[in-house]
């Protein structure tokens, strides 16, 4: 599984909660090693808005993540309002940097750590079903890149939300049409520079966790000694596929099949429908 | 435009032909930067059968060629009755493992040197055309992957001219279908350990170029100074999609649209034919 | 040979000048195929400040630069007022991070273009001469690197234009007592934040070249269409090893052993004249 | 800390004792990540002598060994009576194909398990005593190839025994004179393609560990289902830094401050003492 983080708020260096400190994304992935889940050490990425606006900016590796300079170097130096992270533990698919998170359509970033089930059986289903004006920039062979695209062809740009629960429900409905049981487990982000847009889903009821931070506060208790954060107004949030840090309070799990925006103003915590359909593909 | 050799004959190390001398395809490609044509620094591959028979083993990589270590390592030890060396000038296709030639299927080896033009606009009829059962193993994003998989469809593996023949054919009337005007400029080979079959062929009729030595003889005059080839029977062959040296006699010119077979016995020389179907993708 | 590129004045994306387009220190690279020179295609770096300060960060690849995306990205997001960029064509060192340039200690940037002559002859003397403080940075195998550390030993820091002629004097009198005549031939720029120094010299009188750019205005007119350039101030200046675009009058060539310094204010231009102390390496 | 594994005896391919099954060196490492050692994701190489004898062969790679599907190709196709294989984890040197093991001299092969203390400091003095033919050969920064390269200066082509204790005693001798306690742990290994030579020691009594497969039989039962192993000779053995599976009896460990030497014929067990001349290093 891979491991991710989404950070909106005042501008920062996008190391702050990436690497080089305690509790930091890809310290935590090492840490994990010692647990009992993969090595995500098949690659990773940055996705960052700049403070000036303008499209997303992305840095996609296929070197492990804690040994790269170049990471070291980008993460220390561009400041960002909101990023994503992400770090990548393939399960076969090919290591290659076009099939790095996040992907990126105009001023949308995608991230994701979850799995279609019997992907290879279900991928031409799908593949058919992605708007052929948007099938040429699929690069990869990932599902989660294929999902993106799914979104976008239901109208990601339009209304977020409704685009992923379709592309949700369009999985489920190839599935079945395949014989394929619980196809989904999925913990996916999306953004577009103004807000961020994360859901936890699984066809069964059991999908991989997603917390979002309580509140600034928190995130300070939890790295007391840097001052970048101690300087974060109320707006910082953060989002994570699994907590940083074991700071009781600091996280909340967003409950199973819900969908959380976080934006200027309120966020929001709604439920996630995926949009069944009973799309035919031939 | 890429470039590829491939080698039929006594077992040799794969650096007799391929790098680390004169007229090499590598110090060709080099060379050729003097010339009017582009460097082929996106990447290189080579594909090979061992003595003892069994599957193809492939080294694929997305560095430049010329000082790549691995290469010459791997080439200077690897011996082979049979191998294909291709490397890589991407035009915009992203430089990674997935698009580097040559692709493999069991027995079957690939590579291909040439182009399908506007194929962002044709890759979804072509992908869709596909057998299903061989669309999972299509993990990179380049034309020549996809004419691998739609030849191995139309049945590469029982009769490979036809096959490439369908393979084209289709193309042409998915090309046509969609408005594009001459869609192929093609010169591909193929081979399966026991013969390589290498075809010339473009819709316009001014295809890519491809040679076949005309015997060990000539190669022995081309390289008067390598034990290893002067070594070499008569049944020793290359075929190249540029002359490798200037030795005038050493290559003959395969005439557009022509198929060759070189194996043990009797080489053949063919028309190659597209065969338009008038498949409809709807 | 390399290629670099130095910019100082208003804060403008590294892409300005460096890639994407006519004119461009990569397309200039690309196009120099045609011509007489190497493919720069073993590996690139770039080294910029931030406008707020601060040390400068590195990018460095193996990679060819034309195909890089990373590269591309980060040039279009990076701002700023003082940058290196600079593209490799190895002479058989390895082709890695460690060996691409810029060069970095503290808010010292370096890079270089040119030769030491039978380097790996004199390779242990110079490395000697290294303090042992700075040795352990010596992550590479480069003459380049080498003479950065050798420049910082003789005090680069105090007064870069004076730690130079000591390498470079330094270096003449090693060769001297090995036999090596004509040892150097460099185009060479460091910079701290505030100011760029870069020199041009050979043992023998024939240099590589160095250039600068003669004014904004001549910037302006070698890239009419581009609004950042249009919009750079009078203090706006680039150097170069060697110019892009063939606008008469757009660039000063330096002379032979002379050393430019760029900063706000006044420039500079000086005779670069390497001291020779006889120093004995035992 | 690195893993390793050299094998002597009837030619197999590479992947038998190094992927693609339980119990292989590189399933090892993935599984080790469940235990408390470090992950092995900072390149490997195999180092492997022909059939037909020659030069040994080197593939080394900065990508974890687990996902290169390079690495799978080429230890399913080469076969060798002779090979290491190595696994890294960088503790903060560059990941970079020269910083790989196995390392090569003419004939010669070294591989390494281990780290000399505060290698920062005393690498000045170390690469001083380097016979200056051979410096230019050092290309990375670790203290493994440095080490490589005293044991050569020291007459590792003559006598391996006793140039590794040389080198042993060497660096023993430096780090005392920089007031460095107990500067060496080291599980070393060298080959010449007739035989191993592996030693055991640190300076403190407590190294790496080392073990020799008992015997064909032992590695008989450790695979049962593996024809290629059932097949092995009695001449076959294997050398490890960690045992593979966890079969009682089928490795012999090492004592503490031994060497072995696995050879035709008898094979070799004797103390390892560095030898310490007290090398003055200026």
């Amino acid at each position: 599984m891979c491991r991710w983080l989404a950070y909106y708020g005042d501008p920062v260096p996008i190391e702050t909660f990436v690497l080089r400190r305690k509790h930091s994304l890809i310290d935590q992935s090492l840490n994990s090693q010692l647990g009992a889940t993969t090595t995500n050490g098949d690659g990773f990425g940055i996705g960052w808005y700049d403070e000036l606006g303008g499209l997303p900016g992305t840095y996609r590796s296929v070197h492990p993540a804690w040994n790269d300079r170049n990471l070291r170097e980008l993460a220390a130096h561009i400041r960002s309002p909101l990023f994503f992270a992400h770090i990548r533990a393939s399960t076969g698919t090919a290591v290659q940097e076009t099939n790095a998170h996040p992907f990126r359509h105009g001023r949308w970033l995608f991230m994701h750590n979850g799995v279609v089930r019997e992907f290879a059986r279900l991928r031409r289903a799908l593949l058919l079903a992605v708007d052929p004006e948007l099938m040429p920039q699929i690069e990869g062979s990932t599902d989660s890149e294929l999902m993106f695209h799914l979104a976008l062809t239901f109208g990601l740009e339009e209304d977020a939300v409704a685009a992923l629960e379709r592309m949700a429900g369009f999985v489920e409905d190839v599935a079945e049409e395949h014989g394929v049981e619980n196809p989904l487990q999925i913990s996916v982000a999306v953004a577009d520079g103004e807000r961020i847009v994360a859901a936890r889903y699984s066809s069964e009821g059991r999908s991989g966790s997603l917390f979002f931070s309580t509140d600034a506060r928190a995130l300070k208790k939890l790295y007391p000694d840097i001052d970048e954060i101690q300087g974060l107004s109320d707006e910082a949030r953060g989002v994570v596929s699994e907590p940083l840090g074991d700071l009781v309070g600091a996280w909340n799990e967003v409950p199973e099949s819900s969908v959380g925006i976080v934006q200027a103003g309120e966020d929001e915590l709604r439920p996630f429908t995926p949009r069944r359909e009973g799309v035919r593909t031939g």
